[in-house]
């Protein structure tokens, strides 16, 4: 691999492009961002070595395509116009559905492989990659069967060097369940830091009081509005769909309260903590 | 500092007496407990010397109650009956009201000192304490000026050998606050938690898809149903008002999202990233 192109130099791109610079010693990194300060952050921290441009997309043996899901849906056709005969594309939006239905009939379409890494931080821009991010992670890989052999092939190969493990599912079933298992979980955080900061109008309250637990559970309250409208917007359906079962269980929680039936709050808790099983896997980084 | 006894040899106290015993070597720790198995572990891990009963506080300088609230609340009043004139008794409940009104008029009420350290993790039983807990956190006090001086200044000397910083509040100040900050938090949680094992029935896919998002936000549904339980009915009027703040919250960002109204979801999340520099002070121990 000679010419590698990261479109979006953010954390998720930048995080890939650490990891991959150590297995491609050969390979010549560029970047195309909007943000020109991006641009520059992103080749003083040694996540790309070059500057380029769409024009030079025909060069590129591999192209990641690292940016809100929105734009990744505005811009993936033509990056698919632009390329070689050999390159493979690569997204990791958060969404699916939107961003494959949107190249489904395009010509190089046998050239894209749509995936989502389960990994990241609360924190973005390029200054925020981090090598090892996706080591032992999971890779959500959709429609594989609609990409041709030779990019599957290398795309297989970046991710076993990220030491990423390859769950294939349909861009449906990714929506679906991703709206509960992540984007849930971000707006049950901002709501939760949103109400916090509501009541305590002396943030020196929230300073005082609030302990590791607060902190856990508000960090993705942390998270950027402008990759997240997107997402939510894209996955609306199902995040509503989730929404409303969240709202469920808090309302119906409220009520066993209210009501003094301390055996169904503690039932409810104690059938959750099931949780702890399921979480060692994800502790143990899967 | 001679006898030092613990009523229930969990994670929170258990943590307290770990760092206390490098404080007063000399000191003799005693555990009391209904859980003889508790006790047992305690004394193992080297969290308590020797195992105790209620008739042996008269022996004590200082009990530390560290039960479930409910428990507090009817065991306290005897626990300041059986002290010498010169012990000091200090609980660490997560509520405050009820329990310094149960003590409220006893006649050793100046002997009890009302506390909360603001710590903890989503662990519980002896073999969960673990040294330095408290180092840098916040410990709510309540009632102050109702605790006679002598216990004042040796309870003030137990915090500074932990490495507490003290806040003075009144406890329904406590109540309210911490309903927002601590308690709404271990509700959300367990909510997140419930929906999320509610829609996959298929628990690998909670395994697979599942980041250090969804990890960071439900860690608290971990949390034990038999501490957590008395705790939201102790301080319901508070975690009942909390809960309406978070559901309008949720409900109102959910209709955002229905409406396509995406300048008022990002405008709801910017606004909230504020939590970034509320949370600095957490992170770095307060």
């Amino acid at each position: 691999m000679k010419n590698v192109y990261l479109i979006g130099v953010g954390l998720i791109g930048g995080s890939m492009l650490l990891d991959l610079r150590a297995h491609y010693p050969e390979a010549v990194f560029y970047g195309i961002d909007h943000n020109d300060d991006h641009l520059d952050q992103a080749i003083s921290c040694g996540v790309v070595d070059h500057k380029a441009t769409m024009e030079d997309l025909i060069n590129a043996d591999l192209v990641i395509v690292s940016i809100p899901v929105d734009a990744t849906v505005n811009l993936l056709s033509q990056v698919l116009d632009n390329i070689n005969d050999d390159s493979l594309v690569m997204d990791v939006g958060s969404t699916k559905e939107a961003i494959c239905a949107s190249v489904a009939n395009h010509k190089n379409r046998r050239q894209y492989l749509a995936t989502h890494p389960i990994a990241g931080t609360e924190f973005s821009g390029p200054q925020a990659a981090i090598k090892d991010l996706y080591k032992g992670k999971t890779m959500i890989v959709c429609e594989v069967e609609k990409t041709a052999f030779a990019q599957q092939e290398l795309g297989k190969g970046l991710l076993e060097k990220l030491g990423m493990r390859v769950r294939y599912m349909t861009p449906a079933a990714h929506d679906k369940h991703i709206a509960y298992v992540s984007h849930l979980s971000h707006i049950s955080s901002f709501m939760l830091g949103k109400t916090v900061i509501q009541e305590e109008a002396n943030e020196r309250d929230i300073f005082d009081l609030a302990g590791s637990g607060f902190e856990s559970t508000v960090r993705l309250a942390k998270s950027s509005p402008a990759m997240w409208t997107p997402i939510f917007a894209q996955n609306k359906e199902h995040v509503i769909a989730g929404l409303d079962g969240y709202i469920d269980n808090l309302v119906s929680f409220r009520e066993s309260l209210k009501n003094d039936n301390h055996t169904a709050i503690y039932n409810e808790m104690a059938q959750t903590n099931r949780i702890k099983t399921i979480l060692k896997g994800i502790q143990n980084g899967k």
